[in-house]
């Protein structure tokens, strides 16, 4: 059997070209004891991914040239050599970025059992779904009635950040650019404040209109202008969880960092940037909390979809003009 | 009986001007009943009596114009009409910037019972010794082993914190400047880089080479270069205590932030700024571990002192060209 996967033949400097990702075919080994053979159904493209496009390690290895590129994936057995999967089982896995995956079996989970559609575990109640909650309740310790600023707030992540801390009772504001992202935001109760055209300086004193007694936490997945903004309206003793900094992925050169940091130290702040793998062991009671709430449909979720796996390069890059809304996924 | 005091003209748009301050003096009122006078013997000045000649108000107040300034000082009961307080003793209060203080005795401290020289209760002892202590203490929560960089090594803060953070085991490096400050650095057995005519990318290099695996805690009173290089220098999990940010303080514009702070992010590091005002209640702790060792001559403090009431402003300028070697203090 074909598995068909991409590549890239180098790693870029800047914003990737769409030329950089080729498309290969192989032809599979026989399935071995251990072994799970799987036909993806669904692909994850995220934006972490251009961190392994680096050619440097940072807190994953990069990506190998010339090899098949990885990432979170849906799909289902179509032959194993394993007793704790058969044929027909629903597994997620980490060899996306191709249709026909063989891995071993200890690699694999079985898609938890929660009423919802499997993309679910791409998104919301996947990696994205974890990272939000893990960042507002682990690292920025989250209170109840704590005024809350999220960045990219209708992405992946920003857009269970905000429902979620929306939940415990304090303003909840979500920075975003598209007016129908914005509209989403305020169909869900969120105060959304776009910073499409603005400077820091102006998108600060939104903020502040916005919230005029500041934020007790900054959920931040972008950096650049967002930072600067949300820095100048901190309370004392905020948190901030760094979860992203999407503005400087693809800068050629050091971003142009907030001149005002010296807040951290004025308003006593605290800034932490997490890594989900370092939490994955709290996978079990994110999926106990948020998993019912997605299943009731008390969360409403986005999702951006391609078709076809061609179209996974172009479902990447869309990750870095804000084309996305909610989890940007590749249906196969 | 007259009081000479300083006060400030106007609020300073980057380095304070000698011509700024203004000695005055005033005729005391008479003591009534709950208050004490007081003739100072030691003055302190720090450098976060910068960020009071703002005008704005950060974590604490700004000064009043053509008021007396304020700060810490050591001196001796001359007249009391409160029953604490007796002719002879030894206090420590905030009416620093002038000779003679009246205060209501309410906001006296005695000066504990430990044998030290007094000055000590306005360094080591006193608000910087305790700043480094609940820095690395209590913000960076260093841990037996770790490896801990400290910018300013040889200030008042610094200078404890090097000598607390080598107690816990693990290789302690420490920035400084002029010569004779590392050579000092070197004497207590901290190794000493230089920033001196170096970008960020050289003492990134410099830091590098003292520490090859990277800094677990790094106590930060600088800011500008230190910071960039530091973060170039973390390790995974890394804890950064800001304490002060020197290089900015006299800034006019906001300064030129590091453009590294994607390593907040990578090295999953926590970095909280804090205000020792906020931590005061610790301050007992702090003395009954540290006041011992001062007094055993186990600490290695430094002083730098001016004589007379009338450099008092000299001795606060020298603070942000780095003529001070451990606390800078005036003696009366």
């Amino acid at each position: 059997m074909q598995s068909r996967y991409f590549t890239i033949t180098d790693y870029p400097q800047g914003t990737p070209q769409r030329e950089l990702f080729e498309l290969h075919s192989t032809e599979l080994p026989e399935v071995t004891d251990g072994e799970v053979r799987i036909r993806n159904t669904w692909l994850s493209v995220d934006p972490y991914m251009r961190g392994r496009m680096s050619g440097v390690k940072t807190y994953v290895d990069p990506f190998k040239l010339n090899e098949p590129l990885e990432g979170a994936a849906i799909g289902e057995v179509i032959e194993s050599r394993d007793s704790r999967f058969k044929v027909g089982d629903k597994v997620r896995h980490m060899a996306g970025w191709r249709d026909i995956a063989q891995l071993k079996a200890d690699i694999l989970e079985p898609l938890p059992e929660i009423e919802v559609p499997e993309e679910a575990y791409l998104g919301v109640l996947g990696m994205p779904g974890m990272t939000a909650w893990t960042g507002l309740n682990h690292i920025a310790r989250i209170r109840e009635g704590d005024n809350v600023l999220v960045s990219a707030a209708s992405g992946a992540v920003g857009s269970l950040a905000v429902q979620l801390a929306k939940a415990r009772g304090g303003t909840v504001v979500g920075i975003a650019g598209a007016p129908e992202k914005l509209a989403w935001l305020e169909s869900i109760g969120i105060t959304a404040v776009s910073y499409r055209g603005k400077d820091a300086q102006q998108l600060s004193a939104d903020l502040k209109e916005a919230c005029p007694t500041g934020f007790d936490v900054y959920y931040e997945n972008v950096g650049g202008t967002c930072l600067e903004a949300a820095l100048d309206n901190l309370r004392v003793g905020a948190r901030i969880a760094v979860c992203g900094l999407i503005a400087d992925y693809n800068a050629e050169k050091p971003s142009s960092a907030p001149g005002n940091l010296a807040m951290i130290l004025i308003r006593r702040a605290r800034m932490q940037g997490f890594i989900i793998f370092d939490h994955w062991t709290e996978y079990p009671h994110f999926l106990e909390e948020v998993g019912p709430l997605v299943a009731k449909g008390e969360i409403d979720y986005e999702e951006t979809v391609e078709e076809g796996l061609e179209r996974t390069p172009d479902a990447f890059l869309k990750l870095f003009d804000g084309a996305n809304k909610g989890k940007m996924l590749v249906r196969l």
